[in-house]
């Protein structure tokens, strides 16, 4: 099979390599970045295109360790039980765990962003007073629950009285002075939801997190993938233990117990 | 389906969490670690189960900067176009760039995480002089050339005359402080190599990362999960630029040109 | 890490196994299905829980063939790229293809079939006439158009004039007796496009596709699993040819001098 | 960024496609495929580049059967899990459930088809009496025991007596005059593995598919592929019980008590 010679048109701003030189958002990868930032440092450039102040990267640590681990969640385990099958293939045992980065899980972030995108469009223009904010929260706070929707960044199923992180992310960020219009129209959304759903509410990591990520200029669209960046620590940790005391073989006698053959009666 | 109830003995050591807080490897994420450690710190923590030091998080993070991103890979690709067809789900098209981090691009780092520790298995005992290390190593090496592969951690098909990354990870070890006897063996497989080979192997990232993991105590099965972290940072990176400016047009309509139908003639 | 033991009630009712027998949907795999039913059988078996009859599987083969390949496509060089860098591990390489089936490609099969699962929930009372279906078409299609949405199953970027799949299938279905009222929802949804939108918007293969499974009992929502079996397949077939004629190093050189560093004016 | 237009040289075999005509390996899609061949056949098509025989196909379909489902697996438990929290990306999780189709689970096919490969190479000239085919197999086998490794294709943790699918898909092959050198291979690695180590060992399900793969001329490194074509099956079967019956959620309850904080002593 010869293939035909085709034209393609393509480039990226992103990266740029030559024999003797690896570059990074056109900052020079040995004599800039190894040694120089951080990995949470360069990601971040990686992404907004521009270096991010150290009050920002602070902020943006604390919200990649905040979703690290969660002890034995599904995608840990996932992950763990695809390793133990195919241990010659780690990425795909990673993998197999980030795809359960989805929209009831990690994506409430995404969702989040979205919100907290949405209403800082609303406000754009000029300084909103408290009621022009307020009016603007409850609409798209209506308009979601209307549509039979979950007000996304609140609530948690195990934390039912409140999720400990999202407070400190909130904290670390006020600390930086990052905090800033996003996190405002969040704790608005917070106080909204409480008033016209009549429940208790309250604010989860992810929630927070998408704040945080807006506050430096990461849009909503990119959210998840610093849940996955932020997993995939988590998850090579537990494959890690899989390796010492692997848990799949119990998981797999439970499961083949519970799909026995019935004897018929 | 009613079901059956089967009993499951599992449990694990990397995160725990109750209704009010969430623990990795014992500390409180909230108390000790948001706000408190970096992503790099939490990620080193959770795998090896210890806090790092200073020295030691520096050395982690040049590995985690130095394979980030490396232009337009054939996994940056693989995410884009992935993400193209199916953006309701980054997660899966970070998936898809993490998958190719296989045995012929990221996974030569555990290659040489493993010849490494063989080494320092090899040289365990006492301190070996200089003529015992260089016949281990040899021997090592020999093993390799003989069963016709290749030797894990040096030469790279782009950067020639020495991956630009690798001396710069070198010299970050060894100004924290962290370059011990893997540094060492690392280096007398290079000087090795060429002897017995005959040709110019320079050493290339993912060998010096390798060698720069061990001296941290992260075992040589993790060691992909390493590129894994890193890599993920610039998928999404990748991901975002394709949400601006796709290229994944350009691409479809190469490969159509280049799968048209043949006229006959 | 010695784990705790918890009860876990679950179950299944799609197969079951014990030391001597396999059972799939409680028939016997070695008795009733090795070597007596297709793979289209079981597989229709597994998802629905009952034998299909030959019509109905002679319809779906048609369906899993049409969606089999299509040249080199994005998602077919996403798994031949992966494959060659990871070849350890061809599940990657066919999980990062199958990725790409989202939203955007062969997720408009799924969109259909809701569109279709709709019409029938709206017209099912009585026998609806000609007037009827047409308003209730109507509604469903201004719906989506008013909220910027594309009609799915219509249209092909490559296939302009006309998705030649797509009127075989009908065909098929028509032959072996299975269309019924989803075919001709569909037909009308086409009829109806292209008066509402002006435009000729000719079905395409995956909007046939989903009528078709709609009529053999499959729900919309496993549309796209069907699109999945069927890629399965094409990309077994592209990472075979990629073993023996390799198009990833010609890929990779073209994207290496598409984000080689720019040389500074 | 404006990119660049680089020259790509690539083509495939596989399939190609115009605005008309969609063609698999040569053949009109829609007047040769759709409709007239199965699934099965277009996919030994696409992946052998010749239409199978009616004998063929009934044994690849019998092999594609035999794999489908074997009830909760991990593999079916990730897949389901990963459903469960990205229910907006099926793809995701399917792809979750193939990611365990590594080498301790379904990659012994691949093991045992490279075996087989092995031994037609090492009988390839001329006829070999039985002691020379018996000394071959020894060879092997003695081989893979003295590196530390497991005979491919023997033996089953649930299925101790023996696969209750073997011994039929043997049959299937040989009612349709496929069996020929490579099962006859099979049988004395089976008889001989008994010998050598002094265990029974009987044959499994994935070493009599691997074998008839074989026959079929499907080469061993794309046995793998066919396990994972009949899985998605299986797999989309899960998915849509997880729907309608989630078992998602008992698994989240049982791994949440399992990672609980320990209280204090």
């Amino acid at each position: 099979m010869s293939g035909r010679s085709v034209p393609l048109e393509i480039g990226t701003a992103v990266g740029a390599a030559d024999e003797h030189h690896v570059q990074v958002r056109g900052l020079d990868l040995v004599d800039d970045l190894i040694g120089e930032l951080t990995y949470t440092e360069v990601a971040l450039l990686a992404v907004t295109g521009r270096r991010p102040t150290p009050a920002e990267t602070k902020v943006v640590d604390a919200v990649l360790v905040s979703l690290l681990d969660h002890g034995l969640t599904p995608s840990a385990l996932a992950a763990r039980l695809t390793f133990w099958s195919a241990p010659e293939a780690i990425q795909g045992a990673v993998a197999a765990g980030l795809l359960g980065a989805g929209s009831v899980l990690l994506g409430s972030m995404e969702g989040c962003g979205r919100l907290l995108t949405d209403l800082a469009d609303d406000l754009a223009d000029g300084v909103a007073t408290g009621a022009e904010a307020r009016d603007a929260v409850d609409t798209r706070l209506r308009a979601i629950v209307d549509a039979g929707g979950r007000i996304p960044g609140l609530g948690h199923s195990l934390h039912r009285d409140g999720d400990p992180r999202a407070g400190k992310l909130l904290a670390v960020a006020r600390d930086q002075g990052v905090a800033a219009r996003h996190v405002e129209h969040l704790e608005l959304v917070v106080e909204r939801a409480a008033a016209l759903t009549g429940k208790a509410l309250p604010l989860n990591a992810t929630g927070a997190a998408a704040a945080l990520l807006l506050e430096v200029g990461v849009p909503w669209r990119l959210h998840r993938g610093f849940a996955l960046m932020s997993r995939t620590a988590g998850l090579v940790a537990h494959v890690g233990e899989e390796l010492e005391s692997p848990i799949a073989p119990a998981v797999r006698a439970a499961l083949r117990a519970a799909s026995r053959i019935e004897p018929e009666v």
